[in-house]
C-alpha cells in the first residue's frame, strides 16, 4: 500500500493537503495535528455545524457553501478579540457531490484559507446518505488574558453594532418569496446586495483588535440582533435598551422596510449577520470608533446597558417593541 | 430574552452543561471557548465525523453511539501519546431523536466523560433531515517535543500490536450475517465479545504514557491492521513484514476464523479496532512489555520494518499473504 491508493488518499491529496501547509497539520500524513501553542496566547475554539437545506440551500454554489462553513466559525473568533490560527473540517458528503462540486467548493475555501489565514489542520471526509453537512472547529489565539467574553458588560455602557444589520436575513427572504411586496421596489444592486450578505459572511477579524483594546463584552450576530444582544445582557447579568431606529440599515435594507415596515422584524431578528455586537464604556466609544472607521468599519451606538433583566427595543419615538422571537433558532 | 427561554438553551443547560464542568467552556455561555495551554505542552488535535448507517448502526444504543464517537477521537490521541484535554460535539439531530432517545446518549457520554476526564468544552446541535451525523473534535496534550509521529519508524526495528485485532469487524460481520458458517460454533459469551467490540471502542490511553517512552512510531488501528501499518510504514518511509499468525486473537476471533478461514481477512483488513500500532527498537521490548503487563494490556510483537517500501503479510510458513484491500474506507 502506497499513500495515494486509497480513495480517500487521493482525495486528500488533490483537496485538501494544499490548504494544509502549516506544519501542525503533519502534512494531513498523521492521526491527529500537532499544535505548539504560540508563548503569551490563550487558545479560542468554536465549532459549527451547517446542515444543506437547513443552514444553506444545497444548491448553493459548492465555494460560498464552504466559505460560509468556515467565515461563520472566523466571526466567532473575530468576536472573542481572536486571530486565526487553523481549521478543522469535517465533511459529509452525498453522492450528488460530484468531481466538479468538490473542486468549486474547495476553490472556494482555498481561496479563504488563503484570504484568513487560516490553515486546515486536519479533519474528516465520509459519504453520507443524507444531506451535505459541515462542521468546522475553528482555532485562534489572543494575547494571554485578552480573550473578549460575553459576560464583561455593566451598566451604563454603549451598546454597539458593526456594519448592517438585516442584509443576509432579508437576502433570505428576498430568496424564498422574491415576489414579496417589500422587495419589489428594489433595483437590481440592491437585490444583491441582500442576496450576496446572505450567501458570503464577512468576519469582522479586522475589529478583533479594538475589541481587546476597548470592548467589555461581544459577540457576534448570528442568530438575529435582538435575541444575540439579549443574550449577551443575560451572560453580563445587566439589562439594557436599543432604539430601533438606530440600528444601521443598508440603503438596500432600508428601502425594503420603507415599502413593508413588517421587514424591520425580520432585520433584527433573522441572523445570519455576522457583525460583531459589543459593550464598551462610554469613555471608550471616540477613540474605538475612529479606529474602526480607519479599518474602514462603521460601527454605530444603538443603545445602553443598565441596571435590570432583559432587553427593550423601543422605536423612534421611545415605546417598546415587541419580538415573540428575538433570534432565529436553527435547532 | 432569558437564558433557558430558548430550545437550544434548554437543551444545552440539560443536557451538555453537565458536562461542561471545565473552565475552558466558559459554561458553554460564550461564543467559543478558552483554552490557557498548559505550561509545557503540546497541543493534539483530532477530529473524525460519524453518520448513522455509515459508522454505526442507527437503531445502536444511544449511548454507545455517543461513546463511540467519542472514543474513536480518543483512541487517536492515545496513539500520539496525548492526555485528553476536552473535546467539542457538533450533533446533527433527526426529528427521531426524541427526549428518551436524547437522554441515554447524553447518559453515555456523560459515563466516557467521567471516565476519561474529557469534559465538553462546546460544539454545535442543529435538526437535520437527514440520519444522525456526529462530529468529535478532541483535544489533548503531550509533554513538549514528545508527540508520537507516523513518521518515526526506521528499518530493523518491531511491529507490535496491543490487545487482540479484529473483534469488532467480526462483531459487525456477525451483525449483518449471523447465521454465517465461521459464527455458528461460536457460544454465547464468545458472540458478546465480538458484538460488544464493535459497539464499545476501549481507547488505549492506559498506553499514552508508554508510547511516548518507547515508540518510535504508532497509530490507532482503526481502518484495517493491514493498510493502517503499510500507511504507517507509508509515512515512516521503510518497508515491512508481519506475520499473520502472530496477529493476537480473541478466543472468540480465534474460533470464527478456526471455522471459516476467510474471516482471517475480515480480522486483518475490517478495522475498528481501536487498539495501537507501534514500531519500536528492538531493545525497547522487554520494558515496554512489561510496562504494558503491568498496565493490564498485553502487547504482542507481530512484524519488523525493513528497508524498502510496503508491507507484507506472511502466513505461518513465511509465504505472502494477498489482501486486495488493506484497510476499510468509509470514503
Amino acid at each position: 500500500m502506497e499513500d495515494g491508493d486509497s480513495g480517500e488518499d487521493r482525495f486528500i491529496a488533490r483537496f485538501l493537503r494544499p490548504l494544509a501547509a502549516h506544519p501542525a497539520a503533519l502534512g494531513l500524513r498523521d492521526d491527529a495535528a500537532l499544535i505548539a501553542p504560540p508563548a503569551g496566547t490563550d487558545l479560542v475554539v468554536t465549532k459549527d455545524a451547517l446542515v444543506a437545506g437547513v443552514h444553506f440551500f444545497a444548491d448553493d454554489p459548492p465555494g460560498a457553501i464552504a466559505q460560509k462553513a468556515l467565515r461563520v466559525n472566523l466571526s466567532d473568533l473575530a468576536a472573542k478579540g481572536a486571530v486565526p490560527f487553523g481549521a478543522f473540517l469535517a465533511l459529509a458528503l452525498p453522492r450528488e457531490a460530484d468531481e466538479a462540486w468538490l473542486e468549486a467548493f474547495f476553490d472556494g475555501l482555498g481561496a479563504d484559507v488563503a484570504a484568513y489565514g487560516c490553515p486546515i489542520l486536519g479533519g474528516d471526509t465520509v459519504r453520507t446518505p443524507g444531506p451535505l453537512t459541515l462542521s468546522v472547529t475553528a482555532l485562534g489565539t489572543v494575547p494571554r488574558g485578552e480573550f473578549v467574553p460575553r459576560t464583561g458588560a455593566r451598566p451604563g455602557q454603549a451598546i454597539i453594532v458593526s456594519g448592517t444589520i438585516g442584509d443576509a436575513a432579508l437576502g433570505l427572504k428576498l430568496r424564498q418569496e422574491p415576489g414579496r411586496f417589500g422587495f419589489l421596489s428594489l433595483i437590481e444592486t440592491q437585490r444583491g446586495h441582500l442576496s450576496d450578505r446572505y450567501l458570503h459572511p464577512q468576519p469582522r477579524l479586522a475589529l478583533a483588535p479594538l475589541l481587546r483594546s476597548y470592548a467589555a463584552a461581544a459577540m457576534d450576530v448570528s442568530d438575529g440582533l435582538v435575541g444575540d444582544v439579549a443574550k449577551l445582557l443575560v451572560a453580563s447579568g445587566c439589562g439594557g435598551w436599543i432604539t430601533s431606529s438606530d440600528v444601521p440599515l443598508s440603503a438596500a435594507a432600508a428601502a425594503a422596510v420603507a415599502a413593508e415596515p413588517d421587514l424591520l422584524r425580520t432585520a433584527l431578528t433573522g441572523g445570519d449577520d455576522y457583525e460583531i455586537a459589543a459593550v464598551l464604556p462610554v469613555a471608550a466609544l471616540p477613540a474605538f470608533a475612529e479606529e474602526a472607521l480607519a479599518l474602514g468599519i462603521p460601527v454605530c451606538v444603538i443603545g445602553e446597558t443598565c441596571v435590570g433583566r432583559g432587553l427593550d427595543v423601543l422605536d423612534a419615538a421611545g415605546d417598546p417593541l415587541q419580538f415573540g422571537v428575538g433570534s432565529y433558532s436553527h435547532f
